[in-house]
């Protein structure tokens, strides 16, 4: 393993201060493709095994540039982090012959208190295990592994239900700082029937303290379906 | 696993404002002697099988009182995280036949670089893979596997260097907000020769944001040897 790395940039806007909610359609739209570009670009460097894609929106979310922007750091390895999320869905995989992924969504569909939104192609839920106020998971209901091995006409749609979901998340918190980040699969791997590629938003409204850096366990004080039911009432 | 847990504040001082450098020397071991007996009092409790000992100071390290205090939060289970950290060090002892801790101290005590301060009983660090500026490991030279199983004369040690360590770090960073917690082995373990409980303390200077929720891996702008030297230097 080497040390080599990559970091860019994405410039979402030529307005200085606008939110990823409130760009224009076919500007969100860019954004979400030049995700996938950039990724398709920095796989042809054989020393990546990794790339995440991320936005750090506000001071209290990490943002060091004001200026409208989200990330990509390729990294000459795969992240501790994506291995063990990779492990755990091939283990259900291997025990049930079935995708965690498929199961998630089917139930949270059926039980529908958790669900934020969804279109044709993407499903915004609350999950269950929440550890962040207003946690907020993306999936695609195509359950491919890769980001970048999306069918054309999805960017489309995740732009829409991304803008949405981002709109709701302002309207009830009033403009929080916020991350989020693309669970991708590995970039070498093939394509997975265990796992999905999705994205993870986090409203940042309380501290990561000494409890949940001594256990790995996260205090929330919002029940995930109040968070949803907040999220589904604002239109 | 039931649900059950117990949630203590040890309340530091009654001067409101004071932080723990500046308690009275008699009132600082006071506080790491309550430690102790709160954890051997709550040990009669069989449904607790962790006690996680830690302080958040400042509201940016997520402290919810301003009064000076620290907290003991029993669970019901063994943490991930101390699962992790104590898998980690058994396999350690299995593959070589020392102990991780024994071997750290040891490293760090040749090359002296990020070592902050030594007592007679304890050692302060500034670990080699520091995740975040200026945080400092704090571990007894006595390898014992549990906080509440020290020698007694060793808890005054403890106090004068969570003291002298603090003071340092008020003094190089101007009292930021941190947070420390005590690493303990689980309390129904017997003493483990491949453990050794120890403190980390971590002042909050930056945001952990998008890429270090994604990925596991710590972007740390101060490198380990700076750090401890700038802690050196103030006395």
């Amino acid at each position: 393993m080497n040390g080599v790395g990559a970091h860019e940039i994405v410039i979402e806007s030529n307005d200085h201060a606008i939110d990823f909610p409130d760009l224009q359609d076919k500007r969100a739209e860019d954004v979400v493709w030049a995700f996938r570009d950039r990724i398709m670009d920095l796989k042809k460097d054989p020393s990546f095994e990794y790339i995440l894609v991320f936005k750090n929106s506000g001071a209290a979310a990490g943002a060091s540039i004001q200026h409208t922007h989200s990330q990509l750091i390729a990294t000459p390895m795969v992240p501790i982090r994506v291995k063990q999320k990779m492990r755990g869905a091939e283990e259900y995989y291997e025990q049930r012959g079935r995708s965690i992924f498929a199961d998630f969504i089917r139930a949270e569909k059926e039980k529908k208190v958790r669900v934020v939104e969804e279109n044709d192609d993407f499903i915004a839920i609350a999950p269950f295990a929440s550890r962040f106020p207003f946690e907020m998971w993306v999936l695609p209901k195509n359950l491919v592994s890769h980001y970048e091995g999306m069918e054309t006409r999805h960017y489309h749609s995740l732009a829409g239900i991304m803008k949405s979901v981002l709109g709701r998340m302002n309207k009830v918190l009033d403009f929080p700082s916020y991350n989020f980040l693309i669970h991708n699969a590995p970039l070498k791997s093939a394509s997975l029937s265990y796992f999905t590629w999705h994205i993870e938003i986090m409203p940042k409204l309380v501290q990561t303290a000494g409890f949940e850096w001594g256990t790995g366990f996260y205090i929330n004080p919002v029940a995930p379906e109040d968070a949803a039911r907040h999220m589904r009432e604002v239109g």
